[in-house]
């Protein structure tokens, strides 16, 4: 039997991957109504996160931030109390690393294991089965739950022990939102220079300034097209872990800092929920231009 | 008659190329013993830019930067007194926009014609004739060049009028260098994480965090190898020449300026001769660790 905690968007559409894999499941979700479509598909509901702990072998968790695991794992219906030698915990969230081994610690003491396997390829990866899982923990147990991770991931890789899956997704994350304002940044350039922007794209995609968000997210900057593949809010939440871990490292990262920032202002214009690549709003607010236009509507002003 | 200004390490490939092909070429450098290496394949020498604007149809040039492209075109021995009705004029520099504009009018009241059609591919691209060419001008002059451009670029590309070409030119720089940011920037938190640096590429080079740079200065950068495709001060100052160009725009670019200034503090430290890639030293060098290894040697503190 395989246990999973948090149905959110993410978690909903790898529980149901594993359902239609032929996997036995059991679900808890803190709101329980999200329980219901899982239950009526064939997972067994249970009323605490103790309660999958006691009846799984292996545990999944797929919750937002560091003190929803957290939540999760202490207390009297928590994974802690229900657990017993042999099991294996797999957290499936985005969190602290340094968190991430305090919890592993907690969870061997019952004589349990753990891995921490961050997902990336947001809801739509979750939904086809086509998630990256960057796994950190001892090799039996990552080959415990491969055939777990094969009902939701493509690209399963062991990256190192325990905290090394989230450090990797903090990295992939720093990669990520640099990139981004790259072309932000290229885009506004070639805006105020009054090119145009799909041929400018052509020209350089194929080359040393290549980039999958160049090509993935350019032209829907271009076309004013916001829709999130990953929102705003959940990558600010994601950078203040990394800038948290970098602290903790005492390692500078200037230009995530300058990222951050920037999403933490759009974030005050209520923009939370519009894709990443709205980054390039932060600059077009600074200086009035406007990426696939000649200037900003007065309402955006 | 095909004419070549400027025989440097991006030019005598180019005018080499011009000559396997089977154009007829006359040629000529500052440094005059330049030269003697492609008079030996076949081109014939000229006394200075005006006798190459004199006896080619087309007369292309490929100097260092903006002021040696003032140098060739203007004064009593300069492309411009040789120039007359009917000829065309390539700039394969990369120079400032606006100035592009002034050239390209000077040369319009010889009754010529002009394209600025910076290159990217090194000189491993020159040599081997895989170049990208970034084309500004009418239509008709583009047509007129392609056969030549085809001696030495695969992909040519037509992006607009005069000046576009190297507007172009200047988008992609500000891909490269910030994509070589977020490279950086990702293996110092990988290093300070303590992650198997390669493993860490390998798990995130093919999703949302890839790019160029990554796939293949990530490599060279763990090896600490620090041989250039590019070098810093060439970099450096294409950089200047995309925040000069910024400032006349009025437009806003953060993390291009952070990188500039990167780059000019490595320069001080003598590496303006490393490859661009070594733009992680500037951040090694604040906080004292080393990408590939545990801590720098006392000489590189």
């Amino acid at each position: 039997m395989v246990g999973f905690i948090g149905l959110g968007i993410m978690g909903s559409g790898m529980a149901r991957n594993l359902l239609e894999k032929g996997h036995r499941l059991v679900v808890w979700n803190r709101t329980r109504a999200k329980m219901d479509p899982l239950v009526e598909a064939g997972a067994e509901p249970a009323d605490s996160p103790r309660e999958v702990a006691e009846r799984a072998d292996v545990v999944m968790i797929c919750v937002s931030d560091t003190p929803d695991v957290e939540a999760v794992l202490h207390g009297d219906d928590g994974i802690l109390a229900g657990l017993s030698d042999g099991k294996l915990v797999v957290d499936h969230s985005t969190i602290s690393p340094s968190a991430t081994l305090t919890f592993a610690s907690a969870v061997e003491e019952k004589g349990a294991r753990w891995l921490d396997a961050p997902v990336s390829g947001g809801s739509e990866g979750a939904q086809r089965g086509t998630l990256s899982i960057m796994v950190g923990g001892d090799e039996a147990s990552f080959q415990r739950a491969l055939p777990y991770f094969e009902a939701y991931g493509t690209t399963v890789v062991h990256v190192g022990g325990q905290g090394a899956g989230q450090m990797v997704k903090l990295v992939n994350q720093v990669l990520v939102v640099v990139n981004q304002l790259a072309v932000s940044e290229a885009l506004l350039l070639a805006q105020a220079g009054r090119l145009d922007l799909r041929k400018t794209l052509d020209a350089v995609k194929g080359g040393a300034a290549g980039s999958w968000m160049l090509a993935n997210r350019g032209p829907q900057m271009i076309e004013r097209d916001w829709r999130p593949g990953f929102t705003i809010d959940l990558q600010e939440k994601d950078l203040r872990l990394v800038l948290e871990a970098a602290d903790e490292l005492a390692v500078p990262l200037p230009g995530t800092a300058l990222v951050f920032q920037m999403y933490r202002a759009l974030q005050r214009r209520g923009l939370g929920l519009e894709g990443n690549h709205a980054l390039v709003k932060a600059l077009e607010e600074m200086c009035g231009l406007r990426v696939g236009g000649e200037d900003p509507p007065a309402s955006e002003r």
